[in-house]
């Protein structure tokens, strides 16, 4: 007996009506009187539940009435036209088969819980309205991604999570060991004795595939990564998490130009992706976490981005007369405040930030004739501030080698990025897109914990 | 100047024959003559390069003459056609710029290199051809596989890297700490305290998914992870990673013959898909690396996959008057000699393995009514032996909690589990799928560490 998904149901409304069709999935509410009840019933394919009526005609009915929330069960019926209900269709079940019990004090009630409430019982929630959406929505924001890539050609591209250098640069890192923290092997000298670790070398969690997809995009030309990296930074906000994933496409013969293209375009076919695919759960969104998500969703995916230097952005901000909490000067990192602002406020629209003085970006990016400030491009976005950071990389080989011994990192452990620069090493760019930051961005979840499956943050790593 | 990519002008050659073309590239060969000269250039979209024919019109012949291999140019020309030659149409360049200019001694000239020392240039091998292709190959097949089951309506979960418990169970595991092993706190009665380290908890990477993806499974049916896992095992062979993706479909309401019919359909799904969008690759592999490769994929997307129980398998192994390495008796796990002998000799095409012993298997498969087997199924194909395994869940309460029992299981520790067995735990299985045994089996390559960029193994962890 194959049983339907719920959303071919609602998809695909006309195939099945008058027919009879078998569903699987969990009990979400039951209502039952003396001689009939109804059942709505969730299946994870799909936002909405489906109706079931049933009654005494079921030799189970005593069985069925009483069943508790969260019951897995099959039904079989016929999908049939509920002429001025809520609901379009239900279905009259011939056949109710108890798949699976649960105890009555499922702790998914309807009642409203707590986001914090709901976090401890992250095996759980998956089941709640806002939950299954959120979850689908990123699996559909996932899938367009690599959609969008693939379909221009991009290789797809497997960056290490275990990194053997600290050379990445971008935040604090994890350990990865299987030394004995027991009692730590030791050289004579009194240091860690890493040749005993499994790789013979100190080793840690990535902070960014980039470096690696540049190898790719001088050999590929476009190349995407996709996957979690880390942070092992004490910041207990709603917008950090220790585990993440993230996008980070390299392009080569590309300059700053082609990378703010493609990111718009990414960003744009991103969003009009969900919103296509899974309407019910942004309406959903829209009404229930967020009132105006929509309309900031569709202005962000028809508008221009707008594009200005740093330079005149500080200036404008400097102008704007507004009072910030941190005071706005040339060479300041902007903080989000400033970043709200200007798309915000100023923009009211998407909004690139372009070269940005060098001093306080990583030493990759591409030093400006100016000699003051390096390609980097930051995309502010309404709602949020900054979703994507990138900029074209310092192709020239002198020029970085300057550059990263005035930053005093040791070059050695660069030995194959800067030999890179030697070998056809063609302009080229990229950027990082934190995918999370995306999926808060789509559904209007605030808090990054709610937009991963199990969050690891700091002083949690539960399930 | 937009850049068409080489695979474009390949795959739509009538819409650009006799126009003026743009590629951009890399150098892979160089001739000339004293008035005209010949340059394979590759861009990375495409397995072929594309033949340009420059001579002395160009102003900067000379330069271009003596242009070195890898060096990254931009050519504008005619695309025409070249009747008799090898390669069905060249660019007449009318103008070649020099964005990159490469070293000489670029390390991959055209000799044959051995693979031990390619992976010590793990940064250049990718400009190679069969490294090109490889990495071409697995972004295709990652794709496929999100393709595969997006299109079924399942649902992508990003199950954590970093996990809490070291209770997955299924090999030895990497630590993930930020505590100072110079100096590691420990807690008045000696043990280490691991309050003071980030997560305040033990801290491992994941060797698994699963777990979390039956969570999903309960609440979404049918749903699928696809990230990277770990193990520390000093197993220092050409089939083992210490860091490698894997692919874990979960399915609910459903049993050991649904798991068995998916993992059929995606097998020979990726295996179609890839054919399909890269014949020029799969051709190369089969005449380079693995002849008769293309034959065995044809034959394994063609062949209804047969079925055997471990039981039977034991007695066709017994009865073979095959001499193995390791003897056969029940109970024992099968050896990748029986593995190949079964797919290869027997049966002579793919074969699932059935419902083995419980006591060589993990506590969280179904046992079967006989009490002495459970639900398990190992996925066997002529070439290399397994390449999926998979089980039905035990769903039941009682029985699971019985087995880890048995198995000394701490059932604190996997609360959130068992308690899934509560609230309409209905029947579910689901499988593993080693992403890089995959990529060997499509491509022919026989060690995994040509498979993965940047490979992790006992004492390596370079780029």
């Amino acid at each position: 007996m194959k049983a339907l998904d719920i959303k071919k149901i609602y998809r695909e409304t006309d195939m099945y009506l008058g027919q009879e069709v078998t569903i699987q999935g969990w009990i979400r509410t039951l209502r039952d009187s003396k001689n009939f009840g109804f059942i709505e019933v969730n299946d994870g394919s799909f936002f909405k539940n489906i109706q079931v009526v049933f009654d005494t005609e079921l030799p189970n009915f005593k069985e069925v009435a009483k069943l508790a929330i969260s019951t897995a069960i099959t039904v079989k019926g016929d999908l049939v036209k509920t002429e001025g209900a809520k609901q379009p269709f239900e279905i009259k079940a011939k056949e109710i088969i108890v798949e699976a019990e649960s105890l009555s004090d499922f702790p998914l009630q309807k009642k409203r819980h707590s986001m914090e409430y709901l976090r401890t019982i992250a095996h759980l929630r998956p089941r709640s309205n806002a939950f299954s959406a959120v979850f689908r929505v990123r699996s559909l924001a996932a899938y367009a991604i690599h959609k969008f890539y693939q379909d221009r050609g991009f290789i797809y591209v497997h960056t290490p999570i275990i990194t053997g250098s600290d050379a990445e640069g971008a935040g604090e890192m994890f350990r990865v060991t299987t030394l004995d923290l027991h009692n730590v092997p030791k050289t004579e000298d009194g240091k860690i004795d890493v040749k005993q670790d499994f790789f013979e070398k100190e080793t840690n969690l990535t902070v960014s595939g980039q470096l690696e997809a540049e190898i790719f995009a001088l050999s590929h030309k476009n190349v995407y990564t996709f996957g979690p990296t880390f942070r092992a930074e004490n910041s207990n906000t709603a917008r950090h998490a220790a585990e993440f994933w993230m996008i980070e496409p390299e392009i080569a013969f590309a300059d700053l130009q082609d990378n703010m293209e493609l990111a718009e375009d990414m960003v744009k076919y991103i969003i009009s992706y969900v919103m296509e695919n899974a309407p019910e759960e942004m309406e959903f969104f829209n009404s229930f976490i967020d009132k105006g998500l929509i309309e900031r969703l569709n202005h962000v995916a028809t508008s221009d981005f707008e594009k200005v230097t740093y330079t005149d952005a500080i200036d404008i901000l400097q102008k704007s007369g507004h009072k910030f909490e941190y005071s706005v000067e040339w060479g300041m990192d902007l903080q989000t405040e400033h970043e709200r602002y200007l798309t915000e406020q100023v923009f009211k629209k998407p909004v690139f930030v372009t070269n940005y003085p060098k001093d306080i970006k990583a030493f990759y990016m591409r030093l400006n004739d100016d000699g003051k400030t390096v390609a980097a491009m930051d995309l502010l976005v309404p709602g949020i501030g900054e979703i994507v950071g990138g900029s074209q990389r310092e192709e020239r080989l002198e020029n970085i080698e300057q550059r990263m011994k005035a930053m005093n990192l040791n070059l050695d452990e660069y030995w194959w990025y800067l030999e890179l620069r030697k070998y056809g090493g063609v302009k080229h760019a990229g950027f990082g897109l934190g995918f999370e930051r995306m999926i808060m961005y789509l559904t209007g979840m605030s808090n990054i914990r709610d937009v991963i499956a199990f969050p690891r943050t700091v002083g949690t790593a539960e399930f």
